[in-house]
């Protein structure tokens, strides 16, 4: 038995026990009054960093909750340098009366731990400690290679600090791979590594007619009513093949590989189980792509809100002065989102009727992210995963955006490695969020693996 | 000088004390804490018709405010009998820090008397009660015609007890015209009647996806989004020109007729100054008809309210479970509100997605009504018109409804004369409301000649 897979065996009931005080610390960053316990999470992060064998420890201050920061060197200038980002912080527990337990008194049941940060990412940080743990237990204090390790709580607030700590520690945090355990695996037993995010753009859409709110009978008909105007230019953004019809819209997007898509296919990407899940009669979307392809890989167009006008009960025969929407652009490489943005602006105004004054607002944009596959980080994960669960990993995209993946290639100029345990059931984000105990371990191994094989990587 | 205009003269200092006391009563019908003011109002109505002359004046109560009943019927069996019809309560006077002078303090300016309620109705009313006054002085008591005056205190909040009312005493209030002073003349100087107005389909629809609200970066792509579902299913409701797509929707429409579109070309509609006051670049309906044709004679389809998935400030990257919007349309003779209803639902389930769920509830309709311009009443109202005011009398619609016009059609089977001295501009429904009392005197005299022109018409 690997070395790694005995020390896990040996400490289970520790490594239970410690996780289960790491998640009763309600680090809710959003939460004004759970400042106190965010800080609270930080130390209890520095104190097991330290514990375990980290030198230079330390809690970084910024204008909202610390960042903690450790690292060890020792492997050498030849050897190279993962960094390891992981996030504290939780997201809030509503609506608390759903959950079967009470958030942060962790609880086992059926081989999972359940909690508020299970998965999302107390648990996939924690098993980040004691993967370096094991390996500096098994190799006489030393590890493969050099580590650093980042771990913030304010990820779940969207990283308000974390651009302006990476560019004034970009030295200090220099590291040829990146490596994020904060993803889900495409299924149980089916180890992923994450190669490409969508990026995204977002505007809001102003539509004003008269200059005020009209009674419908007395001036019904005789002008556009800018409701009406918001509907029809919506729908013109799409055609009936669910393209976006935004003049260059596709310009800049790669097309999937022959080979991706094999992958894809390979999946088998469960139709039915996911009509059922969402209660949808069929899916929809692009002509001429499947669900995956769709959602990894696509780029979309989507109505986020929209308001104006009567929206209260019964009947007000109102022909309303405004009509406003939100409509954000998921984005896939290589578009970029001030591009979009630009495209979408100039595409509404040119189709926008000359009855009504419309106005478009950027709101807030992300590019996307492609990661190449064939990196030493992506190819000594692969191995890794494939000893750690037996089977060959698959290569998976996300939907959504990772920014801070955007922001470890433009600072710090380093591929990222996602490579996470979760599954998409575990409930991230819900009540009664868990993380399989069965890939908790699975996880420690693997990641052992990583920087063993990160050893046998050229830097 | 005639008898009427002789009398006017002689009494506009009491007539305009009068009316002050009338409109001092805060008769805001929608207002729990007015309800004794309401009362008193009915009161004050109820004394002033006893004191003018008619018999068996009686307030009725009915489950809200109180309706105020008067006669007169010694002109004998012979004599054609009118039902005047009108409101003595009043809209609130919200936003009360826009008057010029306290809503409920009457001030007169610029030949004009201020106050919530001038115009709509109470110094409609009163014209009507000082033209009888008028009449009964000038002919020893009596008046030329039977009489009824049905005065309620409902109007502002919908009329909710009048059809019970109507439907009970049906008999008491039979009459061969009914006579509604609660209308605007198509400009100042220029004696109106409307003849036509148009009827309400209110419906909402409410578009269904998925279960849950959903993160657009995860699903967006996949499905059908019910927000451009429904900004989608609402552009196929009007097609380029204008007309709406719904099946036999203009199957029972009345077309103009020669006569009628010359008569409202006649008008010289001030399109320039229309412009102007909405702040509009342009005006907008249903190609190859005027703004006049478009807003009294055509049907229209607006979107009155819509609302859906994320609305606050920021972005919120939602795909929204449910989609609605409130939808209204405009009816014209002789289409239904029942008729359009079952129509539009059916229209609207036929282009429905099959990706989503499409529900239409009916809220509320009222039909539409034309009023033949040749009855008794009419030519009555054009020759007195013509004599108060020295020019021709032109005949209008109006694009709202007036629900009770409907009423008395059905239920006492007579046919209305709407004959209204207020002006389009005078702040009905909104702060500094007036009446000009050049229109209220002209008022009160063409009222007495309507009288009068009614004995030389057939019963």
């Amino acid at each position: 038995m690997p070395e790694t897979k005995q020390f896990i065996e040996q400490n289970k009931e520790d490594f239970l026990k410690e996780l289960s005080d790491f998640l009763s610390i309600p680090s809710v960053s959003t939460a004004p009054e759970h400042v106190g316990d965010v800080a609270k999470c930080a130390e209890w992060v520095s104190d097991n960093l330290q514990a375990i064998g980290l030198k230079n420890v330390e809690i970084f201050k910024t204008a909202g909750h610390p960042i903690v920061y450790g690292e060890w060197l020792e492997a050498g200038e030849n050897a190279p340098t993962v960094l390891f980002y992981g996030h504290y912080d939780v997201q809030p527990t509503d609506p608390i009366e759903l959950w079967t337990n009470p958030p942060f008194e962790p609880t086992i049941r059926d081989g999972k731990i359940f909690a508020r940060g299970a998965v999302d990412d107390k648990g996939q940080v924690f098993l980040q400690m004691k993967a370096l743990q094991s390996l500096f237990k098994n190799n006489a204090g030393k590890l493969p290679v050099n580590v650093k390790l980042l771990i913030e709580g304010e990820e779940e607030i969207g990283s308000i600090n974390l651009e302006g700590f990476l560019k004034e520690y970009a030295e200090k945090l220099k590291c040829d791979t990146v490596l994020v355990s904060d993803t889900a695996m495409y299924r149980d037993g089916q180890p992923s590594l994450v190669y490409g995010l969508r990026g995204l753009c977002y505007v809001e859409v102003s539509v004003t007619g008269p200059n005020r709110d009209l009674h419908s009978g007395s001036f019904g008909g005789t002008l556009e009513n800018p409701l009406n105007a918001l509907c029809s230019i919506i729908d013109s953004l799409k055609d009936r093949y669910g393209r976006i019809s935004v003049n260059g819209f596709y310009e800049n997007v790669l097309d999937l590989t022959p080979q991706e898509k094999e992958e894809f296919a390979g999946l088998n990407f469960d139709e039915k189980g996911y009509l059922e899940e969402l209660q949808i009669p069929m899916t929809y979307g692009e002509s001429g792509f499947s669900t995956l392809e769709r959602v990894w890989a696509r780029p979309t167009l989507d109505v986020n809100g929209i308001w104006g006008g009567f929206t209260g009960s019964g009947a007000k025969t109102v022909l309303p002065s405004k009509a406003q929407a939100k409509i954000s652009m998921r984005l896939v490489p290589n578009q970029t989102a001030d591009e979009i943005a630009k495209k979408v602006e100039a595409y509404i105004k040119s189709i926008a009727p000359p009855t009504v004054k419309v106005e478009v607002e950027f709101l807030h944009g992300a590019d996307p992210v492609l990661t190449p596959m064939d990196t030493p980080g992506m190819k000594a994960a692969q191995r890794a995963l494939k000893k750690a669960f037996g089977v060959d990993s698959v290569f998976t995209r996300e939907g959504g955006s990772i920014p801070i993946v955007l922001l470890f290639d433009r600072i710090l100029k380093a591929p990222t490695v996602l490579m996470g345990f979760g599954l998409h059931s575990e409930n991230t984000h819900s009540p009664d969020e868990h993380f399989n105990l069965h890939n908790l371990f699975k996880g420690i191994e693997a990641t052992a693996y990583f920087y063993e094989e990160m050893a046998n990587e050229k830097k």
